[in-house]
């Protein structure tokens, strides 16, 4: 996981490097694409494609759905630049340092973001233009990941959350009605893309029907366990961690997992989450299956 | 060409019915994607698929290639929706009614812009996976598209747009330097999905090498004339017919052509861009390819 960590890393560090546009332009979308992180997405695609593939082509798959899986990445990362604006979230600072509209001004954070999900769908073609992927499967890939991070996905999450913030304010603990609002709200924002890079990837990776179905449901409980981890860790940890204030999505009245149950229903939760996405890949038995089932584990140990 | 028009207008009021996203931001996408507009994108996709194809292939391409011509359409309407933000052009009027920002609220059209953006590629990919186009060709389209309109393209002209803007009150005219970037931000800004619009669609038509050139060329010329008689209509008008007042653009220091050279100048070379675009078709015949030649010169009666 770490190789592919790195060679995702690699990539990023020099995909923008060669291409002719502004060079502020540029600047901003460097800037916000190489601040770290942990390029889960990206590495689940990769992942999910080496788990799909047979045992001979793994290598070359990882080199072909690359350009792909960074795709992903950069779709991630426009999000977060476009979610901190002042007129969404209002946040000066992501992961210690001072947000893309900080650092550059609004309008350059607004188009870099435009940029980067622009670019994305760019060299995600490249995966079936140039690097000898199947054009059907590159397509069928693509519209995956489409349809997540747009309004029937990503996006439209993004619009549930603002609608529901400051409900946490006031709602009461345990109401149904409001827990099935975060659920949806957690799908859409969180979990359509952990979902499509584990589709796409398994699609590129030549997975049959049966394979896909796994790794769909194995995203579903990851990318639910990873969203109420996160609520978890934003009610505990200490500001210098977490790069923003502990508590602060509690302060802003966002519903969230401990504000609707509890701390130790929350980790129950996120428990049940992760077994589900295990148990999903209980057909699959691989190097990568295994790291995948050992990923979920794993997350668990922040919290629990 | 009234015909085609009808068919993306018609796509284009529905499209968004179905889809399973929150009501607001459909509302806003719908604001946005449904306020009229010339449909000049998509049209000229559809027209260039239908110069290429085979004579028997025309009635069945352009039914293939609506979904895609759709997200021409849906990319452009994203773009118009960003730059009115307050932090980029600061707009409160598109089209004589009010953008989107100022009928629904800031961030709800930083998401809409999104929604579009992203949800312009899910029907892009449609014309190569439920509407029997060659997924190849629809890959080698979507690359020209994503190309166009990201960092390289449209995104890297508002850059350059916002760079520039301002030196329009202190430019000498005629200054070479300040021309050269008045090229080429017009180039990037608006010629690039002109460009692509026209490319797109000659590929998805199955059209040659020589037949792509020939459009491509053809769009650099249209999409030149296009913004140079913009820029004309912005200095003479009248503010009720363009829907912002007339000027507006020289007050905001804008690089015009206009404020660089004279209105007879900018006249003659409007006629000269058009005239290019008409030249580069010379070796296509067809009823589509006399629409096109059309439609360069329709585009200088506004201003000659």
């Amino acid at each position: 996981m770490d190789t592919l960590r790195k060679l995702v890393e690699s990539f990023l560090a020099d995909c923008l490097h060669d291409l002719d546009m502004p060079e502020r332009l540029r600047e901003a979308m460097n800037y916000s694409l190489l601040a770290g992180g942990k390029r889960l997405r990206p590495v689940l695609c990769l992942l999910c494609a080496r788990a799909a593939a047979p045992e001979a082509k793994k290598e070359e798959v990882t080199r072909q759905a690359l350009p792909f899986a960074a795709g992903l990445e950069m779709i991630h990362t426009y999000s977060l630049v476009h979610d901190d604006l002042p007129a969404m979230d209002d946040d000066d600072l992501r992961r210690g340092r001072p947000s893309c509209h900080k650092a550059f001004d609004e309008a350059t954070a607004i188009l870099a973001g435009d940029a980067l999900l622009t670019d994305a769908f760019a060299f995600m073609t490249r995966a079936g233009l140039k690097n000898g992927l199947a054009p059907e499967l590159v397509l069928q890939a693509i519209a995956v990941v489409a349809e997540a991070a747009g309004g029937r996905g990503m996006v439209g999450g993004q619009v549930l959350d603002m609608v529901c913030t400051g409900l946490g304010k006031t709602a009461v603990k345990g109401d149904p009605a409001m827990i099935k609002r975060l659920r949806e709200m957690q799908a859409l924002k969180t979990g359509a893309l952990f979902r499509a890079a584990c589709v796409s990837g398994g699609i590129l990776g030549g997975g049959d029907a049966e394979t896909l179905t796994a790794l769909k449901l194995y995203a579903e409980g990851l990318g639910a366990a990873f969203q109420i981890v996160d609520d978890i860790l934003d009610e505990t940890q200490d500001s210098a961690t977490l790069g923003k204030p502990a508590g602060s999505d509690a302060e802003e009245g966002k519903l969230t997992w401990p504000a609707l149950t509890s701390l130790d229903y929350s980790r129950k939760l996120a428990e049940a989450e992760a077994d589900k996405a295990i148990t999903a890949l209980a057909g699959l038995s691989s190097p990568e299956a295994e790291t995948l089932r050992a990923l979920a584990q794993k997350l668990l140990t922040r919290v629990c």
